[in-house]
């Protein structure tokens, strides 16, 4: 096989055979051909398109480059959980534990954070002691004991995706439909669950911005997941605000707490037990939506998500102290409050600007090698939609310094709009791809 | 400026300014942007294509990452002419003399031979003792002399464009108007003439295979041509048989010496005319295209056109008693005759084909580094059209062995094909593009 014929397939719209697949991954991965062709084949990608055949097989192919993780270990039904990416999104550690208290097993492998978004592995090791890097063996025995763990991802997971994103990366091919499938569906593949829940974020601070090209990007990788014989659904979620009351990896593991304590955010809350019901869905625990709605709320209801976070936490070696005290979790000691210039609603808090607020303050990184500050973030004391005075306190912002505090806030203002007028409410849960 | 922001912005069918085609152009010279951007930008080009100012911008850009011939100490028109690449096209060892002889002066740079199609350096060099490698001054003054000099391109004439074009060859996009004009421009305008005339080839065995878009690459390159300020018109010829008798270098030599003395074959003598008329005409030599035309037949009536090859020879270091007497040129020792396996007419003679078997033989390069036998080659005793009996010879073969004649024979049968119907006959010359 030459690369220089798949590439003049694809670029006269021509579908790749599984062969063609096969050994243009293997290629990839080995580093047999060079980049400079695998950029041409992405861009012609990016205007061909791929079939559904197509997407399954660089899948399937992606996630076989490297290690698979094999769950067997495990008993019981395994189900993994997806979210493209938001600001505030600290949903696994709360979905996580609810699931696990109803009976989910899982093993789940988590990423760090880039540019605006966080990421889960970022927000657990603001625990003071808590380690991502644990032991296969180990790993299996957290999860069979408390039903979950949260591992980061291996570095041989998928060198095949790694290769072809950071090329995607420099050659503005990053937003090709099935490309964005094949490479967040190759790595849960790889991950090993047997069922697969997807929060496809839309808004102005999701990768996202229109409901059709997330409805595509859903049914896409739910078809992907369910060829593979993952069982796979997907929920479209709004992410034109932030998603709760904090930015910023301590402030949200606090958030997660309050949250599996049942006094938290009502918008959160409700992705949460959605979240929570289609996993426990998936995994054949509940017949129907609602019936798997209230096992969530029984979990949060009678401290069992809470409890299982603990358990895992400590398991994993941290201090779950700081989740029965979050006075113990670090907070950045400089502090800065953003007021309201004027009264009205607030109509717009831009999802994506908040992010890079919050990198400006340090919680973010903005190139791999950057530091995180654990404690510096934003808390939110309102959101889109609040009624606001003049004067009166809309976010209070911690980093290590007055600098970043100032600069941050010039940022989170550009964000930020008040109107007279109420604005429209978005509805949280925008539609249910499979379930 | 940044690549990525060049690449997304073609991606999304923009036009780039000429600044950014300045920064682009002086960046793959460098080598300071990586392969793999400019691989995925061509994709993109490929598919987007370009506006006829950024196609100008490209050109001139490409024109100037290297030398720029000065041509200013040779007084009067100089006059470039170009052909997309034929097989057997060895017009400009005819047309250069007779328009040289006419007043026209031609300072050419001339390439090698790649793959089917063959190059005007390896045919003249099949001259003994020519050189191709001749200092400046020593090229004016030849030029000055004999009205005519052919020398090999210079290693550092557009150097943006050899980049480009390696990374093209490898990537499937070659094919690509905007890109084969501009990268055909660049050198005309790097070579320095005056005016340009262009011979854009159609058929099985040019670039071009449909007439539509052997129009859109002449027009477009006229365009390029005259808005750089060099005046520029284009024939669109045809290219579905092999054009004259012989195919091969030394071969080739022989025919021009033969259509030099009026005795050659027909189609391409008036090839040959229309092409020579058509550098009279730019050089101002002549009013109309028939006035240029009596010009180009007088000239090789009395033998001026014949005596101003053999000067250019001589003032090069060639031997030009080979062109007095062409038994003098090398040709290969074994010979092999092919003849008509059925009587009827020659309904298909795949120009293309008889390229690859003239390859096969010697006389073609496979790769750049392939040595050429200057005596190898086909002499076609019946062409397309030719009403031919059974075993009538119709080829003759010559090559280094008997071997390469045997695997040479077998191609040239693959491109032919008789008939009991005779073929209608396609023009030669199909269209006049500024002219």
């Amino acid at each position: 096989m030459r690369m220089y014929d798949i590439l003049h397939k694809k670029r006269e719209g021509g579908e790749l055979s599984t062969e063609e697949i096969s050994w243009l991954v293997r290629a990839v991965t080995e580093g047999s051909v060079p980049d400079y062709q695998i950029s041409a084949l992405l861009m012609a990608i990016y205007f061909k398109g791929m079939t559904p055949d197509e997407t399954v097989d660089l899948t399937w192919e992606m996630a076989r480059s490297g290690d698979m993780a094999d769950l067997s270990p495990i008993p019981g039904a395994k189900v993994d959980k997806h979210s493209t990416g938001g600001v505030g999104d600290k949903t696994s550690l709360i979905v996580g534990p609810i699931a696990a208290a109803c009976g989910v097993k899982i093993a789940k492998m988590s990423g760090r954070g880039l540019g605006h978004t966080g990421g889960t592995v970022d927000k657990l090791e603001s625990i003071p002691g808590l380690c991502m890097d644990i032991p296969r063996e180990r790993f299996y025995e957290i999860v069979n004991r408390t039903g979950i763990a949260i591992v980061g991802q291996s570095g041989s997971l998928c060198p095949a995706d790694k290769k072809l994103y950071a090329l995607r990366d420099v050659t503005a091919t990053v937003d090709s439909l099935p490309l964005i499938a094949a490479s967040i569906m190759s790595k849960k593949l790889a991950a090993g669950a047997d069922a697969i829940l997807l929060d496809v974020k839309l808004g102005s601070g999701a990768f996202m911005k229109t409901l059709p090209e997330a409805v595509e990007l859903a049914k896409l990788m739910v078809d992907t997941g369910n060829k593979a014989g993952r069982r796979t659904a997907a929920l479209i979620t709004d992410m034109d605000m932030p998603l709760g009351r904090c930015i910023g990896n301590a402030l949200e593991v606090r958030e997660a707490v309050e949250i599996l304590h049942g006094t938290g955010d009502k918008r959160l809350t409700e992705l949460c037990l959605e979240l929570s019901a289609g996993m426990i869905v998936l995994a054949g625990l509940a017949e129907t939506r609602e019936d798997a709605l209230s096992k969530a709320r029984e979990a949060i209801r009678t401290g069992r998500a809470f409890k299982v976070l603990c358990d895992m936490v400590s398991a994993q070696g941290g201090d779950s102290s700081c989740l029965e005290d979050t006075g113990k979790l670090p907070l950045s000691p400089c502090g800065l409050t953003v007021t309201a210039a004027e009264s009205g609603y607030i109509a717009a808090l831009d999802a994506e600007a908040c992010g890079l607020a919050a990198m400006e303050l340090g919680a973010g990184r903005e190139s791999k090698e950057d530091e995180i500050d654990y404690g510096a973030g934003i808390e939110l004391l309102a959101n889109k939609g609040s009624k606001v005075e003049q004067g009166q306190p809309i976010a209070r912002l911690y980093a290590g310094s007055e600098g970043r505090c100032e600069r941050a806030k010039e940022r989170f203002l550009s964000a930020l709009s008040i109107e007279k007028e109420e604005p429209e409410a978005r509805p949280l849960i925008i539609e249910r791809i499979g379930i």
